[in-house]
């Protein structure tokens, strides 16, 4: 659907969009809060769901729980708007920018799925290192929200 | 190595560390500036890359080029501090705030990998869509630096 990519230094300093998509047609996104630069959210796109963001300014992934394009906010509402696409070096990931108001980007209610923290330092029994909670208000009620909605995290 | 994820309740709201490695054993890492919050890189550990990181509050990656365990800054110097380690609602991706002070964290030589953005709105033609950049100094010249090391850019 896009550019080819045929030379390195093009993919790395051109001026053409030539993303790199992984074995199932997938490259990985992060998305941001422009309000408060916090990490939001790690997601896939296709080409497709690349194109549609890049057209609407809108934030459309790949749902990998549902195997089909993700408008997101269809269902919470949360849309993501979108201020800036970023590509990086190898073309091989993207970032997206976006404003959520006051709204949230995580399914478990969090404004953002980064929630928790891994405290550092010496390891004594790798089974059993505590993470500890960095937001602790849910924006909203998930049950109220996605009713019967499957739960995309897998074990 | 981590402990064992047996309840979705407990992944995505417990207090254990939990992480999903996927079919390579692999965990996507978003790795941000704590001075800038810009988006540095976006990366990959193995359960041995993590347990390092939070050992030694220095990042550590998995190179997928180089298939062996990274130690950032290892050749170009500009070691990642980490301040901060992040796990996502269903523990499948990880954010890492450093502190690379007046370093660099893109092979290419750009402070932050992401120096490209891509314009929004309507596309003519997808395979023409061009990039911008966004950085334009280099904070060191990769030649130099990494003289005889192959380029992990991959086409």
């Amino acid at each position: 659907m896009f550019k080819k990519r045929d030379n390195i230094k093009e993919v790395e300093e051109g001026k053409y969009l030539e993303p790199k998509f992984d074995e199932n047609g997938l490259i990985p996104v992060i998305t941001s809060d422009f309000k408060t630069g916090d990490i939001l959210m790690h997601g896939h796109m296709n080409g497709e769901a690349l194109k549609k963001t890049i057209e609407t300014k809108e934030a459309h992934y790949w749902s990998r729980s549902r195997k089909k394009i993700w408008h997101k906010g269809q269902i919470s509402g949360f849309v993501q708007l979108v201020k800036e696409i970023r590509i990086d070096d190898d073309q091989d990931s993207v970032w997206l920018i976006v404003d959520i108001k006051d709204g949230a980007s995580c399914h478990v209610g969090y404004r953002s799925c980064f929630y928790r923290f891994i405290p550092m330092g010496k390891i004594l029994d790798t089974k059993k290192i505590q993470i500890e909670f960095k937001e602790s208000k849910k924006i909203f009620n998930p049950k109220k929200i996605y009713k019967d909605e499957p739960n995309p995290t897998k074990l």
